[in-house]
């Protein structure tokens, strides 16, 4: 017989699917949820559904959207010649946060990995070489902000080997890789540095 | 501006009111929602909400219950003369699983701690009392399984003492202190190994 009363067993069932939760951690959120005030975890609950309900894929650039349009499409102020592309929507808050970078986005879905069955059609690609050729705004470069992993640097060089056959003119950019700022050499992996080396640039 | 659309800001702000979940898990767990199937994040948004509307304090020991009476004191194999008093529901569940307990329990919803302001009539510590002087179950023995922490031992004092003055024949027990079953004599702290060696076992 569980102890549990069948509600409380559905709750920590539920919330032991969210990642990095395990059971006893889905326990211990139910029991604070029980003993939370009504209006919060009635908050909690509203805000999964509005988000669900509410939150769809921007129709330009497929990054999260409670509009046709996301709210960095429709900003005037964005620079349409420069289309930055991640993987996923989560990618665009670390590259917003550096306030060095004023063009649009263009969110892939994920990275092509064949191992798991993720091919070229299963991402936004066709729709990147759509905006990249529709002319109208023009599209002067395409910064690839890929993860610096082994499926981020194949979608990379996948997308920057098609771009470059259907639009000769575009510039093709990649993120640089090099040293973290505040790193220290001597804790630095061979990769990392080696790219750092091969990346270095006159001062 | 914000690069979240407001109904996921919204939500990131609601997760990170759950214990131990800082800005960065919230969006995490936020982004995972947005992922997931409607079906799994709805069966989250509706567990939230049926445990706070179906799950109340049972009437007997104030453990969390869907019913008027938890699934314990509804089972008729336990035995009503042993009762067990623990501080949160959720050490309850610790206790079930030793399958060493066959009585019922009493949940206090707390510890006292005058710091705090909690005095024993913010628990249900009078309740305690009505069913031990009841005599209809007959209570023999009283566990008294709060924390070995300061607000638990002093709790713990409270009630035995009060327990001893109401019902001077019945046994009054605590659980034992010790060392951990598995643990190293070299790592133990020395309160826990005093406490072992004034509790030790003739064998």
């Amino acid at each position: 017989m569980s102890t549990f009363a069948p509600p409380v067993q559905r709750l920590v069932t539920e919330l032991s699917k969210l990642p990095g939760v395990g059971n006893r951690t889905a326990q211990r959120l139910a029991f604070h949820i029980l003993r939370a005030s009504n209006e919060d975890a009635l908050g909690l609950a509203d805000a999964i559904r509005e988000v669900k309900e509410r939150i769809g894929l921007c129709e330009i650039c497929f990054n999260l959207a409670d509009e046709p349009r996301c709210r960095i499409c429709q900003d005037e102020r964005r620079d349409r010649g420069l289309i930055c592309v991640v993987e996923e929507p989560g990618d665009v808050i670390p590259i917003e946060r550096t306030h060095e970078y004023h063009g649009v986005y263009h969110v892939l879905g994920g990275a092509l990995s064949p191992i798991d069955g993720i091919e070229p059609e299963d991402l936004k690609i066709e729709q990147l070489y759509a905006r990249v050729t529709a002319g109208e705004p023009t599209v002067r470069e395409v910064v690839l902000a890929t993860n610096p992993t082994t499926t981020g640097e194949a979608t990379a060089l996948h997308i920057a080997g098609e771009l470059r056959s259907r639009a000769p003119s575009l510039t093709v950019s990649r993120l640089a890789s090099g040293l973290p700022v505040g790193a220290d050499l001597e804790y630095a992996d061979e990769v990392t540095l080696g790219k750092a080396l091969t990346g270095r640039r006159s001062l």
